[in-house]
C-alpha cells in the first residue's frame, strides 16, 4: 500500500432504489442476523423519484469510519452498520489504481478507515422505506470499492443484516426475498423475479400521509408481534407460503386481479397483525382507511381490479395502476378527495412523474377545485373533502436496481479531502 | 277461550339489559340458526343506564302481529323476528286470566296475534347492542306471557335466533355463550358464570365516540369475515377456546390483571379478522385507537392493569375499570382528552351514573377545562385534546338480566286498546 503518501482517496458513487413490499415481511425468527419467518416480494420504485445516492471514500489520513447523512453526520456505532461493515471488510478484495498509485492488498482493508455520504432525494422520516434504499446502497457502493467478487445475492445477504427490506432493493423490478433455512442466514437472500420492464404498464401513486401520531419503529413493532400476536404464526407458515407462490405466478403472467388481490389482503393482513399484538400497534389511520375505501369502491364498481393499495409501518398508500390511464383516473380522484390545503403549490403537491397531470387534464389548482365527484360514490354519500389529510402524491413506477454514477460531480465526497462536499 | 268477549287484552311488561362481549363472538357456522365458530363471554350492563323495556300484548282484536320500537312502527316480516315468533308460539302454554274471564288454550295461540313495543332508554343506532336487549326482550316478555315451560338456557336459544348475542343478555353478570355442537343448535346456549354481585368493584365507563363513516352491519360483516378472512378459523379453533378457560378462571378469581389482558387482546384480535376481511372492515377509528393507546400507556405506567377496553362493531370505546376510584381518575383522564364541544352541557355529556363525577372533583365546565394533563403523558408528547371526537360517556357497571315490570304505568302498550300510549 502506497501509504508514504497520505494523500490519496479512493472513491465510489452508487445510486440504490427503494422497495415496497406486496407480499408483508414482519417478524424476525433471528434478531441478530435478521432472519424473517416467511418470504416476502416486492416492487423496486424508479430511483429518479425515490432512490439513495451514497459515496464511499478510502484514504489513509482517515481517522476513523465516519458517516454522513444528508449532509449531517450520524453514528455508525449501532450494531447494523458494524454487521454491514464488518461482513464486506472480510470479502474486500485487491485493489489497484494505477492513476493514483494506489495499490490495496486484502489485509490492508482492515487498517484503513471509510468515509460514506448518503442522500436521500424523498424525505427521510416519511415512511418511505429509507433504510431499505440506504443499506442497499451502503453495501453495493462498499462492495465495488473494495472490490468484492461476491454476486448480487451474496450482497443481499450482508444488506440484509442492516435493514431487512434492503435485500430487495439490490435488484430492479420484481424481487422476492428467500427466508431460507440456515441458521447462518447464507441462504436469506433476494433474487430477482422480473426486471423492471417485464409488466412496464404499471404506474405507481404513493399518498404520502399526514399523520399526528408517533409510530413505533418497525424494528420494535416487529419484534413485538412475533413476542404476542396468536396469528403471526399461522399467518407465517399458512398463509405467506401459498400467497408467495400466487403472487410469483401473478407477477410471471402478468394478471393484474391476482396481483391486486393478492397484495391488498396481505397488506391489510400485516396490519391486522399489528392489531393483533399486544399492545396493538397501529399503522393506518383514518386517511389510510378512507384511501382503502376509495380504491376497494372503485375497484368493484369496475367489476375488477384497477388499483392495488399497500400499506408498510405507516399511514401511507402506495397505489399501483394497471396502467396509465387508470393512474390518471386514480389521481384525479385522489386530488378531489384530498386536495391540496391553501397556500400549496401543486408543484409541490405532486411529485415524481408530474406528466401524469396533464393526462387528468389539470395545469393548475384551480382545474383541482373543479373536479368532478368519482361517479362511485356520488349517489350513494355526500362526497367529503380532506383537505390537508395528504401532505402530497408521488407519481412513479418500477425501476431499476443499483447503479454505480461514473460522473465525478455526483459524488456526494470531495475527491481531494473525502469530507461532504 | 273467551272469544264472545273480544274486548280483553292480556299484557306483559319486561325490562332487559345490554351486554358486552370481552371474549369475542365473530362469525356464524349456521347463518339461519345463528350458531357461531366459537364461546364469547359477556359482561352484562346495568339496565338502569342501558337497557330494552317491552310490552307485549294478546288479544282477540288484533288482526296481525304488530310491532312499535321507540314509538315508531317496524316490520315483523324479517326471518329474525319470524324464527322468534315461530319458535315461542310452538311451545305457548296454557293461560288463565281470571280476573278477565280469560283462558288460552295451547292451540289457541296460533290463532292470536300479538302487538309489542319496545323502548331502549339509549340511543338505538349509537351502536350500543340495541339488538341483544331488543331480541332478549322479546322472547323474555312473549315467554312470560305465553307461559313457556322452558328455562332461561333454553329461552336464550331462542333469542339467539334473533340475534346472536341477544341470548348472553338474558343473564345479569357474567355470562357464557356456549357454541354448542348440535346441528339444530338447541346446545347453543347462554349460561350464568357469575351475577352481578359477584365482582361489584368494577365500574364501567362507554365513550360513545362519533364518527362520520357508515359503518358495515356486523351481520354482513361477520359473513364477509368467515368468507374471506384466513385468520378467522386459526382465531376460532385455536385461539379463543384457551382464552375462554383463562377469562372464566379471571372471573371466579376475580382477577383483574388477567381479565383485562384477555378482553384487550381479544378485542383486538376481532378487529383484526375484521381488518383480515376482504374488503377489510373497519369498526374503530383515530379517536378508538387514540383511547386505547391513552389505556394502555397509563395501564403500563401503573405496572398492572387499571382498565380494559374492548370495543364492538363499531367505534365505541367500552372501558373497564378495577374500580370506582380507577373509574373516577380513568373519566378525568378521557376528559381531558375530549372535552364537550361548545355549548354541550356537563349533564348531557356524562350520562348514566354521574355520581362518579363528583369523586373527579367535577361540578361544572369550569372543572373539566382546568383538569391536568394525566401525567403519564406529559413529558413526551404535547398533550393534545380533541374536543367533539366523543359524542358522550355513559358510566355504568355490571347489572342483572332480565325483570319482570308489573307497575301497569310502565307498560308500553294501552290495557284497553292495546296500541302503543
Amino acid at each position: 500500500m502506497a501509504d508514504e503518501s497520505k494523500k490519496w482517496v479512493l472513491m465510489v458513487t452508487a445510486q440504490t432504489p427503494t422497495n415496497i413490499a406486496v407480499i408483508k415481511y414482519w417478524g424476525k425468527r433471528d434478531e441478530t442476523l435478521i432472519l424473517p419467518v416467511n418470504d416476502s416480494i416486492s416492487v423496486t420504485l424508479d430511483p429518479d423519484h425515490l432512490c439513495t445516492t451514497t459515496t464511499v471514500a478510502v484514504g489513509p489520513s482517515f481517522q476513523k469510519d465516519r458517516m454522513w447523512l444528508n449532509g449531517k453526520e450520524i453514528s455508525l456505532s449501532g450494531s447494523r452498520f458494524q454487521n454491514c461493515l464488518r461482513e464486506i471488510r472480510c470479502r474486500a478484495g485487491e485493489v489497484e489504481d494505477e492513476e493514483k498509485g494506489v495499490k490495496i492488498g486484502k489485509k490492508d482493508w482492515e487498517n484503513l478507515y471509510v468515509h460514506i455520504a448518503s442522500y436521500n432525494n424523498f424525505p427521510t422520516a416519511a415512511g418511505l422505506a429509507s433504510s431499505a434504499a440506504g443499506f442497499a446502497c451502503l453495501v453495493f457502493a462498499l462492495a465495488k470499492l473494495m472490490n468484492l467478487k461476491e454476486d448480487q445475492g451474496q450482497l443481499s445477504a450482508i444488506a440484509r443484516q442492516g435493514s431487512g427490506s434492503a435485500c430487495r432493493s439490490l435488484y430492479g423490478g420484481f424481487v422476492k426475498w428467500i427466508m431460507g433455512k440456515d441458521e447462518s442466514g447464507s441462504d436469506s437472500i433476494a433474487v430477482q423475479l422480473a426486471d423492471e420492464e417485464h409488466w412496464n404498464d404499471l404506474v405507481i401513486i404513493i399518498a404520502v400521509v399526514s399523520s399526528r401520531q408517533k409510530e413505533t419503529s418497525s424494528t420494535s413493532g416487529m419484534r413485538e408481534s412475533v413476542e404476542t400476536s396468536l396469528l403471526l404464526q399461522h399467518r407465517a407458515k399458512e398463509v405467506v407460503p401459498k400467497r408467495i407462490l400466487q403472487m410469483e405466478e401473478a407477477i410471471k403472467k402478468l394478471d393484474f386481479p391476482s396481483f391486486a388481490q393478492l397484495a391488498c389482503a396481505d397488506s391489510n393482513q400485516f396490519h391486522a397483525v399489528c392489531l393483533d399484538t399486544s399492545p396493538p400497534i397501529f399503522y393506518m389511520n383514518d386517511t389510510s382507511h378512507r384511501i382503502i375505501s376509495y380504491v376497494e369502491k372503485w375497484n368493484r364498481s369496475e367489476g375488477t381490479p384497477q388499483v392495488a393499495y399497500t400499506f408498510d409501518a405507516g399511514p401511507n398508500a402506495v397505489m399501483i395502476a394497471r396502467n396509465r390511464n387508470v393512474a390518471a383516473a386514480l389521481l384525479g380522484k385522489l386530488l378531489y378527495y384530498f386536495p391540496p390545503q391553501e397556500g400549496t403549490d401543486l408543484n409541490s403537491y405532486v411529485l415524481g412523474d408530474k406528466s401524469i397531470l396533464k393526462d387528468v387534464g389539470i395545469e393548475g389548482l384551480n382545474d383541482v377545485e373543479s373536479l368532478a365527484p368519482p361517479p362511485e360514490v356520488k349517489d350513494n354519500i355526500p362526497s367529503q373533502k380532506y383537505k390537508g389529510d395528504v401532505s402530497y402524491f408521488i407519481c412513479t413506477k418500477p425501476g431499476k436496481g443499483p447503479v454505480l454514477l461514473s460522473d465525478k460531480n455526483q459524488a456526494l465526497l470531495d475527491p481531494e479531502t473525502g469530507l461532504p462536499k
